[in-house]
């Protein structure tokens, strides 16, 4: 399974850097290798100020060795050794008519002292962050991650739609990040699925993400917008940056655990703002976002 | 004593906006009065696009009530009321080459269910985030610091100082967020000093601050700059978002007991960029100010 998983992501990190090489038309990905003193390292694919995209890493991870304390913590676990690999992309486009998206599939093996598995699971998810709303485009997105997750269960689309806006909500703010998506942890084996089964669904979730985003990106990436929408997107950008680094698990654990920091932090936007106490104008497109975001909907109608 | 400190910080928040409209010359504060549902509230004054500061904020808090769970936590106390006053600053120059500064000065009463006082101490510092190193500005920031806590104490600079540079560190980057200051908390009556005393130290140290301050912004702040320079800038400031997002205890524990979200984050910078994998050419100034940033120097000779 570890070594299924981990040629499942070089090949899906090598399909996606090369589907959106391909509707940047201006900027490659740069390839970064490195390694973890612990064990392990990784592929980071960072584009930067490209014709579409201003900023995007799809990162790829395999690490191992002991337990870092804090992980030793979270797992509860006394001792042992872990395998964990995974994809992970952040996409922040030019156009503030073009959402922000990410996307992560991870899998992680837990060892005993005589190196056997005592256990492992999946985990991951996709979603998406628009600066101002195409109804359209959500349910597309949407849809295409209900259409996965229905191939594999009638449950799980409402199930792990509803973690992700759990998941991705700015307390301090009391807002989603983004209009959700799917999200997923601790995907065990069971009476019900083997690990078998879940990689299935892991592998087709991590192979509609291009399905979900690009068509999005094509309808919208010449579309022209002005100053104004540029700032509006600066400013929510800054949302982003504050969900990151303020509540969510998987950076701050990269940080705790000694990770490497440019290939987690490549995930916050090339170029933000804040503002004081910025509010948009009574029904506006801005407002209408703050509205859509201060109360996650279900976008296809069951 | 709450009601001289209160007095005080009014008093330090009126002197200290005037002197920086002063100096700014073209922006004013605006004023926002804001209430705390559970009891207390404050007065926040943000400058914004001035012709000299790009964003600063000068705000006074005080509040009172039932302690917020999260503090009872912190403070490892059951339970009580507590009252809470403080001034705050943060000041974000136009110019790379003005620094960035910020300071604080609050006192704290902790009361039993017969409403006496059972603990009271003050807490604070001042610390200053250069983008280009004038080292005579830093050195004046410094000798500022040391003669203030010299009329009371000569171990107070040295001790403060390294509290600061220990504070102000960014774990994950191994680097200080700026060139430091002065940092103190729990600072209570004691054998050796009473709050009284504590009330002298603590406001002399505010009555300092446009002394720190103003010198270095009337020396830099017409200095020719280039956009590469205000690039440079833009990246030093993510750090600045970093650590206060991630690592600034005061952020963390305002955003948990519901504290007003846009008074607390006035700290965070107007314009940050994040550029992946930045480092700044060998023998440049900016590659000074990093190496300056990752081992805490002593600006003092003693």
């Amino acid at each position: 399974m570890k070594k299924r998983f981990s040629s499942y992501i070089d090949q899906l990190q090598d399909r996606i850097s090369s589907a959106l090489e391909e509707i940047d038309g201006a900027a490659r990905f740069q390839i970064d290798n490195w390694e973890r003193p612990g064990g392990g390292g990784g592929q980071s694919r960072i584009l930067e100020n490209g014709g579409v995209f201003e900023k995007g890493g799809v990162n790829v991870s395999k690490v191992y060795g002991q337990l870092p304390e804090p992980m030793k913590a979270y797992l509860k676990v006394e001792q042992g050794d872990f395998f964990a690999c995974g994809i992970s992309l952040v996409i922040h486009p030019n156009s503030p008519l073009v959402p922000t998206v990410h996307a992560n599939f991870r899998y992680f093996e837990l060892y005993d002292n005589n190196k056997e598995v005592v256990d492992q699971w999946f985990g991951g998810g996709i979603d998406l962050t628009p600066y101002y709303l195409f109804d359209e485009d959500v349910v597309h997105f949407h849809q295409q991650c209900k259409s996965v997750c229905d191939a594999h269960d009638p449950a799980f689309y409402q199930t792990f739609k509803d973690k992700c806006d759990r998941y991705f909500w700015n307390t301090h703010r009391n807002e989603a990040r983004g209009v959700g998506g799917l999200f997923f942890d601790y995907c065990r084996a069971s009476d019900e699925r083997s690990i078998e089964q879940w990689f299935d669904f892991v592998t087709a979730a991590g192979d509609a993400f291009l399905d979900c985003y690009t068509p999005i990106v094509n309808k919208r990436k010449d579309l022209p917008f002005g100053p104004e929408q540029r700032n509006w997107q600066e400013l929510r950008r800054g949302r982003y940056v504050e969900f990151n680094l303020i509540h969510d698990k998987g950076t701050l654990f990269g940080l705790k655990t000694q990770g490497r920091i440019e290939s987690i932090l490549m995930s916050l936007p090339p170029a933000v703002q804040w503002k004081y106490n910025v509010s948009p104008a009574p029904d506006s497109e801005e407002e209408r976002l703050v509205r859509v975001l201060q109360k996650p909907i279900n976008w296809i109608k069951q």
